[in-house]
């Protein structure tokens, strides 16, 4: 199933000629999630090719403009092309005041309901949960309330091997509980231990989205499980001072992250639009995490 | 003096893969005027390589999102980028309690000032005037209020010949006066007279904004002076019943104003998504008036 996620904005504060502010699709087992939505997401999402309405769920990391401002616009389109499914928006509890007179200026009665989640500060959550996956918030530090979020896929089965099954055609309990790890035992009483039947699944992918955030040791903690991390990289290691007076991390520092957190692989993103070339972000976080990439505008990106 | 508009935004309330919300950069006589600023107004003028600063006001048409959801993100970056000029915001009363509290949650204290004016609903107002140019509002019937804009060149003075200023070096005031129509006196008492010595000046270009409006007789008579109009055409006139049920116009209807204007050149915007291509539209104006062009993102045009 895939599970992959496309960048819609990679700046950070300021957009460039190349970068919207933050916003990310996040395609997984059939689901679409929108993670940060800052100005122009809607547009992106169009010029990717993605259907407004199919998206399900909305995270927003915190309440810094580049990161909320194109809710309203994206939330007016949703209604003006016949939505009627519910949208789910996790948030900071300030978001619905904020936005709402906003979007009741123009439109007083949606199409369809908001279903406003408040996220909790300083708190780690499972926010949602289905047969195949967890969505989790994980606290950052950012001067203001921001989380992060893990999205992960469950334990997968086993899977049976199919020739023993068309040759002993066991039913579904049968496979129910061979899948769960159990031996099989056939109408001549033969045992057939369960690690000769099947095959163990790939193991789960799990995506990490950290923006924005200053270093901190505990990241790497609370991201440990993560397989796929995006981390904001505002900042060069040069400018170290400076990302932590703004309370956002250097290209270093998210490298650090994902090699304490033994992530496979690392994204980086929200630049500042100080740096003209980011080469030497890529090269300072290469050297400490070597699978890392910057993210571009409209790149999709496979979790692993 | 450069006078243009560049389109930055040519859709109507959804955007396309091609189109962004309402908006445009207004270069007049050295001055930057935005006129709408629809949601991605700031990335359209980063990516035309105008800077945010040297935008001195803005004229909000109404407060339909596709008309001012750009505006947070804009005066946002404004003071993230260092703005210390005063910024002048022209609009509906309403907006200043709409969009304030989204800019105030981040930033309680913006560099810059924002001057707010207030329009006054279904009149027409003199908003600023200079030495050179002169800003009116004029009302539109949109179903809220709604108003158009008139950027209009004072009459030029007169062009005073450069080999009679050579031969004869007449004084400052002598050149006021001569550049206002009065006849030259030189030493020997010889009467040179006005016309003579001077070239009539190009008349003053005027340009008209109608968005968003439905169609209605005495528009006509309201842009009677304008020179270059830009008027929405949301519909064709196949879907004339639709357009004015939703307060919008034709491209037909567009055309006719201009052509009972007695307007040199039309420029058509604000189109909807539903037309997969625009052919039918401008056939359908240029058959009213000739001189009709279709408004894209980033496409400069003259004002004449």
């Amino acid at each position: 199933m895939m599970f992959d996620v496309t960048i819609l904005g990679s700046a950070s504060a300021i957009p460039t000629k190349k970068r919207f502010p933050s916003a990310q699709l996040i395609n997984m087992l059939g689901h679409l999630f929108l993670v940060d939505c800052g100005e122009g997401a809607q547009m992106q999402l169009i010029r990717s090719g993605t259907g407004l309405q199919k998206i399900e769920r909305i995270f927003i990391s915190h309440l810094h403009g580049d990161h909320f401002f194109g809710l309203p616009g994206l939330i007016t389109s949703m209604h003006l092309t016949g939505r009627t499914e519910p949208l789910h928006v996790y948030a900071d509890n300030e978001l619905p005041g904020i936005i709402n007179p906003v979007i009741n200026y123009s439109h007083k009665n949606l199409g369809f309901e908001i279903v406003f989640h408040e996220l909790i500060p300083e708190k780690s959550e499972l926010l949602f949960e289905n047969d195949n996956l967890l969505i989790k918030s994980i606290p950052l530090q950012h001067g203001i309330n921001t989380w992060g979020f893990i999205f992960e896929e469950k334990e997968k089965a086993r899977n049976i091997d199919k020739g023993f099954v068309q040759k002993y055609n066991p039913d579904i309990d049968d496979i129910k509980a061979i899948k769960a790890g159990a031996d099989f035992v056939d109408k001549t009483g033969e045992i057939h231990s369960n690690e000769k039947i099947t095959r163990t699944p790939e193991p789960p992918r799990i995506y990490g989205y950290c923006s924005d955030t200053q270093y901190f040791d505990e990241l790497a903690a609370q991201v440990k499980s993560v397989t796929t991390l995006y981390h904001e990289a505002s900042f060069m290691e040069s400018d170290k001072e400076l990302a932590k007076e703004r309370n956002h991390s250097t290209a270093a520092q998210a490298a650090s992250t994902a090699y304490n957190a033994n992530c496979k692989k690392l994204i980086l993103g929200h630049f500042s639009a100080r740096y003209k070339a980011l080469d030497g972000l890529l090269q300072e976080a290469k050297h400490i995490f070597p699978n890392t990439y910057l993210a571009e505008d409209f790149c999709k990106f496979d979790i692993i």
